[in-house]
Formats: structure tokens, C-alpha cells, sequence
């Protein structure tokens, strides 16, 4: 047994069972090993940003970490900005990166470079093999670090003699560290900060917003006067159907001051103490009052829902509160705009969707509406690296084959790892992308103003406009092997958006928005 | 005025004239600062990778560095593989990298990361802008840090605050360091040991492939019984017409090794002591024997060219050698292979044609055509990170308006970095993309051999298979705006070719190469 093999067969032990794949001269006893080592799907992405996002897609859905298998520091490098937002969501994922043998790294070989210098700005544990010995181990460490909690990205650096030489076999996998129970000094403060009569919120993230966490909150807002509010970016938010629905913390830090600047009090469960996205002249970095104290129920690491339901306890909450009334909302007709777009998904996606939304400005509209849409999953970009809504669509229908998978996708943003369409095609996924073709970066456009820029110059207005020429979303998907369509209208949009929905496998809709 | 026009104006004053953009909302300053100050044209490209190639590909030609203008951290890595063959190929660049505003950073939005440790290992020079003030004198001393020589990636950060705070008005431009001139004791030891009976070999690379360097060359080799071979991958080398052409060192340790192994001395023009691109059991990182010292003839910071001349001169060769007679060669018929398609293009490309081969294992024939077709440049993958030809391409065509490009394209690689055909259509550039098309990556079915693995299994296989589902280039052209057409022979490869070489402007041949 070499250590390439070595290395699989812990990951099995371990749980792990999908690899993304894109790999190069150095992975090649790696690649060996996902077929004489048993249990492990290997994916292949044509573009490593692909695998990474991939990745985090199928951690957000299964809790489980994937394998990304990526060639040296620059195959690893394209795969960093859905890493990025991986981090951000704290998802586990187990980067193995190819390195030269390790007598070859001081010739300077071209593909040489520092790559745990690229490494550690979007990863939790980073790490370089030593030897095949040592490799199964530090994979069982890799995978441990990776489950957390929080979850995180471990990025593990394998020299290729340690993936040829041989290994006296799989490493022991470490027991897994639970989430950290409620702390009752905190669930005490919450409720006498929510309890009470001044102005309190409770801002719900990270795996607050799983079905435990939503109820559990609903409670607490039916047996006080608090407001509850979600993070504008969750990795995961579970809607629809019975579900309670809280407001979102709005994306722009004057409407986030806004709606936060009555407070006496904030509890986080899940969330960060919320900032704004960016630095804007005279706005403050923190979005809270100064007066409001913050108050941590549920930190990165701790059980959310469980706090949340001891909470809810503690303030003599209903165990149930009844389910919203909620009608199911009408398809649309007429221009096809951000809004009737948004309303026609809501009113027609299947119960048990998983909603990938990557739509940017065009998105706001749905996610409005998608509160009445039967139960499904939403995804966000959490880390704001534009490109992760394609391949964390594939990951999710990797996770959850028997569940459609929107993709949900802004056009400029959509182009970064378009080539996520072809790993649709081959492995067959379930998922519909529907790219809202504004041809601009519209958001760009509104932040060019918001800086003061009211007349853009030329070269300006040319760096966010998509138009000239005009993309064809429907022949780059068909170049990838997805079939394509156009669609001009609500109703045109709504009769190819049911038509994907009773179909299984992949297609494409290119929704052409009226401004 | 503020520091990002102050920036842009000292970058005007550095001879600097093009930024290959793709913005966010950081970097809006520096976006109005394109339109404010005149003298930098803005091109964008919908992802980051297309900027960092072009950028390569346009100082590759001028000799002068452009402007990216990257956004934050995730945006500057999706830059970063084609950075690294920029890094590797010593060519200058200039990276400006919006960041958060300073008083942000320590709010940990989610687009923050770590900069700096992202761009050390692909720049030369790295800096973070503290003020407006010092912002540009930062932008004087990267421009500075560029040209070298020799020529790097030059990586400065800068924080929006930094563009839009006043500023006192634009830096004075430094003076360029020249390239050194021969050392007298290397010229002397280098004439000894070529002009010696004992087997020798000239070995060039960088600046010593362009005319006078080649020239010079060949009056070396026609004065002495050394043998003069250039580096596998040169940034860029002059070739065709009446330019002497010499021998390619292999790409594969095995053959390399055996190409160097009668050596008694190595002479460097430019080009590093060769060592193997990968680390492969039992093949030692260097190519050359040991016994064989090697001589610095000419350094990366040399004046290589003029060192050739300095040794021929001492070597008494003769001031001029006859330029090689070559019949020129026909075009092919039959089928469409490798070969034929080499040979096809080296048959028909124009006079002062620009060839950007990133063809990888379909590239080999036409590197061995092209010595007989009129005068061109060729422009190689220089650091192994695929994805460099199509963005490349771009910045040569940006650079050499009045010069046909070829994009010679391995489809493989082509898909990192696709995008770049939107670039060409709107930009309307002279680049025939010819994709070679074997739908597989061949070099690791190569490689999977070489290492052993005689019968890859399923996965393995799946893992270096580009076929199922094919990839229809015409529409991934067509999609992004560049007109494209599929031959599956020689004399239709031809015939399109041909029609394309006559026509300005951006086309895509989608070839279909037979086993």
C-alpha cells in the first residue's frame, strides 16, 4: 500500500465519500488510489473554482466534509475565492493539493511557489506531509480539523513521494468534537434582554436558522416584544412552507443602521455582531447602536438550536406557535423584470427545492416572496467572491440527488466559473440554472453613484456594462453540453420554469430582464 | 484632486497606458480615475484571470508593464496562476488591488483576507498603501519595481480611503535601472569553454531569444563546434524567416538529460541551469551531468543579447552567418492530427504573425514546422499554470494592433480562462483562436503511464477525459461573441484558416484532431 492509498482509505474510515477533482502530474498516485481504494466519487471539474465551490455546496448540505484534489499553487489558487466564501460559511472541506516530491522542491521547478503562503488566508488548518507515513494521519487530522466546530477549511499539502512511497497503512480517525452546550449564563442575560421592556432583536446565523433554530426563535418572538432578524448572508437558511420567516438585516449599512437604531439590546445566536460590507465615508464599520450592548447566546462553536430552545424555555415560551398563514403566491405575467422573475421561482419551485441564490441585485425581489414558496433550502454567497453559485448548485445536487437544485444566478457574476455547466452535463444534476441577464453589473452601477460618481465617464460606464457584445447564455450552455433556452417575458419565463421543474437533469433559462 | 487620480496621473507619467480591470465596489475611485485622467485605456475582462495573461501577454511584447485592477483579495486570487507564469516568464506588472478602507479592515468584513500573504508568492514586490499621500509614490515605486530588471510583479494593495482622501498631486517617476552590461570575466570563461574541444553547449532563454541574441548566437555556433539549444518554454522567442533557429531542450527529463549528457560545459545566456519540470522517481532535478560546471554567461538582469555579441566578438566568429535556407513549407491534407494542423499553421501564418502556443501535447509538430515560416514571435506557457494562452493572446493583440494572433489552444487548458473570448469581441482584436480539440487532458494520460498506472481505472480515466459530454467550442464562442466554425480535416482546416488570416478580427477554429 502506498501513501496515496493510505490517505483514501482514512478518508473512507472517516466518512468522507466525494472527491472534486482537478489534478495534475503531481496527484497522479492520488488519482490512482480513488480506484483501488473503494468508496470515494471522484468529480471532475474543468476549472478548479469549480471543485472548491463544489465542495462547499456538499458540506452545506450534508454537514460533511469533500476531498477537493488540486494541482500545486496554482491549480489551488483557482479554486481561492470559493474557498473564501467556504470560510466565511464555515464549511468543512479537505483541500489536498499536489506538491513537487520533496527533494524536487529546491530545484525550482516552474510550478514551484509558497503554497502555504496562498493557503492560509482562506483555510483553518493548514498543513505540509512529511512522508507516506505520516500522510494517512495527517489526513484524519485534516478531516478532524475540517468538522471543527465550526466547520472550516483544511488545506493539506502532499509531495508526491509521499503519495508513491509506501505506508504501513490508515490512520485511527479521532472521535469527532461535539457543539458546545448552552451556556446558561448567557441564556439567563438573553432573556432578561429580550424579556424586557426596552427595545431588544435577536439576530439568528450560521445553524440558528436550521428548522430547530427557526422555531425555537419563533417561540421566543411570540412570548416577547423582540424582534427577530436573520444574517443578510446565511450559508444555509431553511423557508418556506410552515416554516416561521424572520426579516433579513438589510445589505446596505444605512438601512441595516436603520433597522438596528432603536435598540436597547442585540442577542446573537449564530451571528457575528453585524458590520457593514464595505467602508463607506461617515458610516460606521458596526451596524448596532453604540448603546446596545451585544450579548452572545450562541457563539461559531456552540449548539445554536439547542440554545435557542433552552432560551425559549427559560422565558415560559408556547412550545409550538401556530404556522403562518400563507397563500401560495401567483405566477406572473407581463415584462419580465427582478420582480416577476422573482415571484414566478416562488410561485412554482417544488416542495423540497434546495435554492442556490447567487442573483445579486436582481435576487431581492424573491427572496421577498420565497417565504410563501413550499418548504426548501436557500443558499447565499456568503463570502461575497462572486462565481460560487454554479458550483455550490453542483455540490448540493452531489449531496441531495432526489431534490431540485435552482441556481439562482446574476449573469456577471454566473460567468466566473461558467464552466461549472459542463460538470452539470456530465454527472447529470438535477439543477436549473436561471441566469438573470441585466447584461451589467448592476451593482456596480449603484455603487459607482453611491460614491458620488453621478456621471460616469466612458471607460467607467464600460467596466460595468455586460452588453457589448452581448452574452449568450444559451449557446454557452449548449457549448457545455446543458440544454438552453431564451425566454423574453413572465409568462414565457413561467412556462419554461415549470416545464424544468418536472424534468429531471440539467437545463439552463436565460431570463432577459426588462429594466 | 485625490490619491487615485494622483495614482493614475504618476502611472501616465511612467509610460504607463493600460489597465485591464475587473472592479468592485473598492475600487470605484480607480475606476473614475480612468475616466478623469486621460492617457489609460480600461479593458475589462469578466474574470480576473483574463487581466493577469493579458497583462503578461502585453509586456511581453512592449516591454512595459500594465495595470490590473483587481478586486480585494478573492478577486486579486483568481489572478494569481496566470501571475505566476507572468512571475515566471520576468515580466512586468503592475497589480493594483483595491482593499477595504482602513479603518474597516479591523471590522473583518466578509471580503477581507490577507492580501499580502495571497500575493508574495507570485510578485516580486508587495506593498500596502497607508495614505493618500503616500499612494502615489507607492504606485512611482511599484512601476519602478516592475521593469526590474529584471521585469516582476509588482503588488500594491490599496485601501479605498487611500483613493478617494486628497491628495497633493502625482509622484515624480524614478529613473529605470539598466540592464548590466557583460561581464568581461564570464565572456572570457564562456569563450574558453565553448571554443574548447570539449563538448559544450550554449544554452538561451529570456531576452537573450530575441533578434540580436539569435544572431549573435548563430555566429557562436558557426565559429565553434558547440551546440546551442534554447529553454523549453521561453516568455518569448523570435523565430522564422532568416532568423537562425536552434534546438528546443526537451520538455520530458528522460529526453533532456540525454540531450545534455556528452556535455563537458554549459554556457547560460539568460536561461537558468535547466532541472525537470516534475520530480519523477529516480530522475534527478537536474538535467545537466554533474560534471559539467556550469558559466553565467548572461544573468536575468544581464544584458544577455548584448553578452552574445560580446562573446562571438571574442570568439573572432564572423559579423554575419548566412540565414538558413528553408523551402517553405505545404499545406497538408488528410486527416486532422496533431501533425498536420502544425503543419497547416506554420504553412499559412502571415508575415510578423504573433503565436501564442498553448498547445501543450498537440503543440510539439508546429514548434518543429515553425523555424521554416516567415518571421513571428511565439509566445510559450512559461510557468506551467494552464489558462495563460487565450488571456495571453489579448494583451499581445492589445499591444501589436497592426499583428495577426494566434491562439494556439489546447482545449484542456483553454477552459480555465474561456471568458477571454468576450474580451476579444468586444474589444474587436485580431486573434484566431485555433482550439485543439483531442477532448482529453492528454498530457496526464501521459503522465498516468509514465507513472506506472498501465490500466487506469474507471475514475482515473473519467479524471483525464474531456469527451462525454464533448465541448462544442463553436457555441462557447459563439456565446461569448467571437464568430466560430468546427473542421475534421486538414485541407478544411486549412481552407478556414486561411479565410481567417485574411480577415480581421476575432474568430474561433474549433479543430478536431484524430488519435
Amino acid at each position: 500500500m502506498n501513501g496515496a492509498e493510505a490517505l483514501m482509505q482514512t478518508a473512507v474510515a472517516a466518512g468522507v465519500d466525494l472527491c472534486l477533482a482537478n489534478p495534475g502530474t503531481t496527484e497522479m498516485p492520488l488519482v490512482a488510489a480513488l480506484d483501488s481504494v473503494r468508496g470515494v466519487r471522484a468529480v471532475l471539474g474543468v476549472f478548479e473554482g469549480v471543485c472548491t465551490g463544489a465542495a462547499d455546496g456538499y458540506a452545506r448540505m450534508t454537514g460533511r466534509p469533500a476531498l477537493t484534489l488540486l494541482h500545486l499553487g496554482p491549480g489551488f489558487a483557482n479554486g481561492i475565492a470559493n474557498l473564501h466564501n467556504a470560510r466565511r460559511a464555515r464549511t468543512p472541506i479537505v483541500n489536498l493539493i499536489g506538491d513537487h516530491t520533496t527533494w524536487h522542491l529546491g530545484a525550482d521547478a516552474p510550478l514551484t511557489s509558497d503554497i502555504e503562503s496562498l493557503a492560509r488566508p482562506v483555510s483553518g488548518w493548514v498543513h505540509t506531509s512529511a512522508s507516506a507515513k505520516s500522510l494517512p494521519g495527517d489526513l484524519a487530522a485534516a478531516v478532524g480539523a475540517s468538522f471543527g466546530p465550526p466547520g472550516r477549511v483544511a488545506s493539506l499539502i502532499v509531495p508526491q513521494d509521499c503519495q508513491w512511497d509506501a505506508s504501513p497503512g490508515p490512520a485511527p480517525v479521532p472521535s469527532r468534537t461535539g457543539w458546545a452546550a448552552p451556556d446558561e449564563t448567557a441564556v439567563a442575560a438573553a432573556a432578561e434582554a429580550l424579556g424586557g421592556d426596552a427595545p431588544a432583536a435577536l439576530l439568528l446565523g450560521g445553524r440558528a436558522l436550521d428548522e430547530r433554530g427557526l422555531r425555537a426563535a419563533a417561540r421566543i418572538a411570540a412570548a416577547t416584544s423582540c424582534r427577530v432578524l436573520h444574517e443578510t448572508f446565511p450559508a444555509r437558511l431553511e423557508r418556506g412552507g410552515d416554516l416561521p420567516s424572520f426579516d433579513r438585516l438589510p445589505y446596505f449599512p444605512e438601512q441595516a443602521i436603520e433597522a438596528l437604531s432603536s435598540l436597547e439590546h442585540l442577542v446573537l445566536a449564530g451571528a457575528r455582531d453585524p458590520v457593514s460590507f464595505f467602508g463607506y465615508r461617515d458610516v460606521p464599520s458596526r451596524l448596532a447602536p453604540e448603546r446596545a450592548p451585544v450579548l452572545e447566546l450562541a457563539a461559531a462553536a456552540d449548539d445554536a438550536p439547542l440554545a435557542l430552545e433552552a432560551l425559549a424555555e427559560r422565558l415560559g415560551a408556547a412550545v409550538a406557535v401556530p404556522a403562518p398563514a400563507r397563500e401560495r403566491i401567483a405566477a406572473p405575467s407581463g415584462a419580465l423584470s427582478a420582480g416577476s422573475l422573482g415571484q414566478a421561482i416562488a410561485a412554482l419551485q417544488p416542495e423540497g427545492a434546495i435554492v442556490m441564490d447567487e442573483a445579486a441585485t436582481s435576487g431581492l425581489a424573491y427572496a421577498a416572496f420565497a417565504a410563501a414558496a413550499p418548504r426548501h433550502t436557500t443558499l447565499s454567497l456568503t463570502g461575497g467572491a462572486i462565481g460560487q453559485g454554479l458550483p455550490c448548485a453542483v455540490g448540493a445536487a452531489l449531496a441531495c440527488p432526489d431534490r431540485k437544485v435552482i441556481a439562482f444566478q446574476a449573469d456577471g457574476s454566473g460567468l466566473y466559473t461558467v464552466q461549472s455547466l459542463w460538470t452539470m452535463a456530465r454527472e447529470g444534476l438535477d439543477i436549473v440554472t436561471v441566469i438573470c441577464a441585466n447584461r451589467a453589473y448592476r451593482i456596480l452601477q449603484v455603487e459607482l453613484a453611491r460614491a458620488g460618481i453621478a456621471e460616469p465617464g466612458r471607460q467607467a460606464l464600460g467596466l460595468t456594462d455586460l452588453s457589448h457584445p452581448t452574452i449568450d447564455w444559451t449557446a454557452l450552455a449548449r457549448g457545455f453540453g446543458v440544454p438552453g433556452q431564451r425566454v423574453e417575458s413572465a409568462e414565457a419565463f413561467a412556462e419554461a420554469f415549470e416545464r424544468a421543474m418536472a424534468e429531471p437533469g440539467p437545463c439552463l433559462i436565460e431570463a432577459i430582464l426588462s429594466a
